[in-house]
């Protein structure tokens, strides 16, 4: 493959010729790239906006994240925020820095994911920036969605009684990345031995290249239901439950045989003696959507395919809670990524 | 000064403490810091978004840029390129990755800088993100926007025939940070001589404690005079002005005795012997608008204080031109800022 130097290209050049392919999906997008601010018209709903800043060796390693897997992720991480607010994601920007070890190849590899991701769920790429860095890649993206203000679903809204849902099988991105790290210290150690993935691409691809569940969204707005809270699973379902009750003022009890275990994890658990419904609790990067509904939307969502009853709400002096298949109770407490420790 | 270190917080425990004195100043914003997304409500206008990523050693050195300032400086520069649409910024977000190099201490300092922007501009934080880098400190900001769309100006609609004008002096920027550079290097050789700086603080604040022209737009408005293009001064009058003439096809002639140089600025390049007129037009970062209007504006906006006529658009064939007080021509090259170089 060729190699193409990065000062080859000025900075607006550099950003030209990442993005002159782009296509705008969205009539609400009137303005993209190319002026000092991009225009949305969202005149008969409110505007969602979350972001994310992404650091090579902190957030993801390039020794086993291809670069168009990469930006696939940065985007859907991003997505996802707006997801979890029960809003359509329309919109990024994405800024990035790179070192000169990045070849201008390199970051089509990137843009490629990114414009993927951007095809895949019609989001239009609005802005950016592009800078060198001294060390490594950044990744800085900023997702804006839109949905009327009736239909947006904060953190906040869970109530004593509600159910606990949760969209999808847990585990499986945390065991594709233990399985990933495994067979890196294997290379490592002996540069000739080929790492063995193929019989787990699976959760492999859960870790590598994750979805936003808009299916999800989408389904419940059909079905006229409103969750009463919601979050999507990116720190763990124990992190982000706790999330959930501390803004909500409630507690929360958790049924252990009904965690929904991704199966390839599973088995992959057992491999590295962990314990399955651990790495489903506390493991993160699913992307899966925590919510709770209204006991009202209970016969409407019992119609639907795809959601998973874990649990219930309850006051908040009894606290975040697991009950075991033997009966126990024990404490959740969050183990989120910390970056800092 | 104590030192507290970044381990002793956890992530979320960080974006809270730096942010918990944060204030809402827009009934727009529904929704801040704290959930998946911001919420904001602009059902009656357009929503404007532009991102900027800056990063340690190449966008700022803090050898000279004192934190505070750097986190004003940061918010500014992001708010100018709303008000360069003509639009009025309204929230931002802003990311933050830092080495364990920063202490807590430092990042209050910088946090303090931003919330002066953001109480100074009535701008509402909703948003971002926090995390650790291998080296420096990474800023990565969004801001966001409103106008009604049939005042948003963008850099492409300059006509033949229109007058340019700039909103203020030029050069103070650079020459602040020639002179910051000139001091560094001598304090670096000899550690023991204080810098002299007080004489030039008026160059220096340019550099450091850049404005936005808001005060334009609201004076544009009133005298109900809308740009036919605009474009905040970043990368210097030249560069900005290909801009505006590429992105609208046309020509642009300037007379070099109608450019605006900071007086300071003009002492200050006799002393590095550098031309002011060069320094004026490729200086950048001073953060003035740039913009045309059409002829028909003309009588209105010379009622007005603090705008400079400096010349016209013309046809595209005519090029970019720079007409010397003795009547040469020259043609305009941007020379703005390239990273990659």
């Amino acid at each position: 493959m060729s190699r193409t130097e990065l000062n080859q290209l000025g900075e607006f050049a550099l950003i030209e010729h990442l993005t002159h392919e782009i296509v705008i999906h969205n009539d609400e997008t009137l303005l993209g790239i190319g002026d000092d601010a991009a225009i949305i018209e969202n005149t008969s709903a409110c505007t969602l906006v979350s972001t994310d800043l992404l650091i090579e060796g902190i957030h993801f390693d390039l020794m086993y994240h291809p670069l168009k897997h990469l930006g696939y992720k940065a985007v859907i991480v991003n997505l996802s925020d707006i997801i979890a607010m029960n809003a359509i994601p329309k919109q990024i920007t994405v800024s990035i820095a790179v070192s000169n070890r990045f070849s201008i190849e390199a970051l089509e590899e990137l843009y490629k994911g990114i414009k993927l991701a951007c095809d895949t769920y019609k989001i239009d790429l609005i802005g950016g920036d592009t800078s060198s860095s001294h060390k490594g890649l950044i990744i800085s993206i900023t997702a804006i969605g839109v949905q009327q203000k009736e239909k947006i679903v904060k953190r906040s809204g869970a109530k004593i009684g509600d159910y606990i849902y949760v969209s999808g099988d847990l585990g499986g991105a945390y065991l594709g990345l233990q399985l990933l790290e495994r067979e890196k210290k294997i290379y490592i150690e002996n540069p000739g031995v080929q790492p063995k993935l193929d019989e787990n691409r699976g959760i492999i691809e859960k870790f590598l290249k994750p979805e936003i569940r808009k299916d999800i969204i989408t389904m419940l707005d059909h079905a006229k239901i409103i969750p009463t809270s919601m979050i999507d699973i990116s720190d763990g379902l124990s992190s982000d439950l706790i999330h959930i009750c501390r803004q909500s003022n409630v507690g929360a009890s958790i049924e252990e045989a009904n965690v929904p275990i991704d199966q390839e994890a599973q088995l992959m658990a057992l491999e590295f003696h962990l314990d399955p419904i651990t790495c489903a609790l506390s493991g993160g990067e699913d992307y899966e959507l925590l919510f709770t509904i209204s006991p009202s939307d209970h016969e409407k969502i019992k119609q639907l395919p795809s959601f998973y009853y874990i649990g219930e709400i309850v006051s908040p002096e009894s606290g975040v809670k697991l009950k075991t298949s033997k009966g126990n109770l024990h404490e959740i407490t969050a183990q989120g990524w910390k970056h800092f420790n």
